[in-house]
């Protein structure tokens, strides 16, 4: 992570920023947070990030002290994000790699990375997704479909990416990533009550209705149900899309250049709204 | 709560603590935490909160960055405490109230604060427990088993206090408290595959095997099964036990006796571990 950092628009050392300050978000994870991809200085679906963290925000009144209005508005954080990468030579107007968005306690904090130092290997060679985790979400439970502060059950998953099931044996996600299955010609992920976060690139493909001819569908998912699956993807802002080379031990290397096509759209539809 | 704090036994001021030092445990709410009340200076079972702190750290190690042993003994939390309470003439060395112990990032963060407010009145009172939020947990979910900073699904219900619940309609405890009802003679709780908090008040009546000739026991407790109670506590380390006056509509006037009886075995049981 760089050093300089934004709190509620003012340009900070990371170093200087109190616990004092987050004191809901850290003893209770009383929050919420939104990971978002730069490109050259350019964040992407700045706006789509923004409504989503408001709408968690919105969705806890009583349990989460929302930042002023005017700090969450979409100029304000991209200029911000401006004077943040402006002030810094390690990061400069150009920067590409990711931001996030963290509120809690009335503040919203802007932090910066590099880019995920594996995202060029991942669009390259893709990856597998070789284990389920059952259960692990309950059916409808709604906490999933915010990206929260209290973060530890994804958290405790991220090294070894297991495919995320709901109680009833349904697909959910992977700990940070939308899920996609090529099944009968169309492109399913799983609905939001599996349950799974409402994901911003999930949330552009199911935009697009359809894509080469392939509807983009919310359907549910029974594990069983994957191994009609032709290709496989996953998603989330920081890589955009991954190719799925082997999901469950079935080999689909037509996964990787859906995963191209995908993500070709995913960075049109970024360009255009930008 | 108070300005003095300890940081891996440093005493420090709250406000210059630095978010920075608490990263994954603000980021991830990857870490835990417990809460102990003390009296007069005494903190109340802290072997037994320390040593639930250190299993829910070793049961994720791969997540949670564990302090140095040093830092977690007894005897160096109980020497932090003191210097705590001597240098803050708000505190004093005869203070009484509640400690805080959170882990995460490599540290132990100690803070302190007064006793709760409602604490008086809801020993004399007791309390009403009238909703419930079925399938709020999963049986044999592990998380609800440690206390842990992503703390979000029980923080949103701490100002209704409803009884949760698992999705077989089995009772698991309150959002800050364990359960206990009088049914056929017995004092009964729910087992911690319902799931809930191995709670120490909780462990401390479990460990006495009967009481006033009632035996305590784990027991899966179906929803409907309440309507058999003949009087209802709940138990916590700030205010030991509390009796429910009235539980799903449901009268309990032998609620205050039974917590009265009960919070006497606790204190009793405290001075002897002292």
């Amino acid at each position: 992570m760089f050093s300089t950092v934004a709190v509620n628009g003012e340009v900070k050392r990371w170093e200087d920023v109190r616990l004092h300050d987050f004191a809901q978000g850290f003893f209770f994870g009383a929050g919420f947070f939104t990971t978002f991809r730069i490109d050259g200085g350019t964040p992407l679906f700045l706006s789509r990030h923004l409504a989503r963290l408001s709408a968690s925000v919105a969705a806890y009144p009583s349990t989460v002290r929302a930042p002023p209005p005017e700090v969450m508005r979409e100029e304000a954080v991209r200029d911000t994000l401006r004077r943040c990468l402006d002030s810094d030579a390690s990061l400069g107007p150009r920067f590409t790699g990711v931001g996030k968005l963290a509120v809690s306690d009335g503040k919203i904090l802007l932090t910066l990375r590099p880019p995920a130092p594996d995202a060029e290997r991942l669009q390259r060679e893709g990856r597998t997704v070789d284990s389920t985790e059952p259960g692990a979400y309950r059916h409808g439970e709604p906490t999933p479909n915010h990206k929260g502060l209290s973060y530890f059950r994804q958290y405790t998953h991220m090294a070894s990416m297991p495919l995320l099931a709901n109680e009833r044996g349904h697909a959910c996600e992977l700990p940070t990533a939308n899920l996609f299955v090529l099944i009968d010609g169309q492109l399913v992920t799983p609905p939001l009550a599996a349950p799974c976060l409402p994901g911003i690139i999930r949330q552009v493909l199911l935009d697009s209705g359809s894509l080469n001819g392939m509807h983009v569908v919310e359907q549910d998912l029974p594990l069983a149900r994957l191994a009609e699956a032709r290709a496989c993807v996953f998603t989330n802002s920081a890589v955009l899309v991954t190719g799925v080379t082997r999901l469950l031990g079935r080999n689909l290397p037509d996964s990787l250049s859906l995963a191209e096509r995908l993500r070709a759209h995913v960075l049109d539809v970024a360009s255009r709204e930008e």
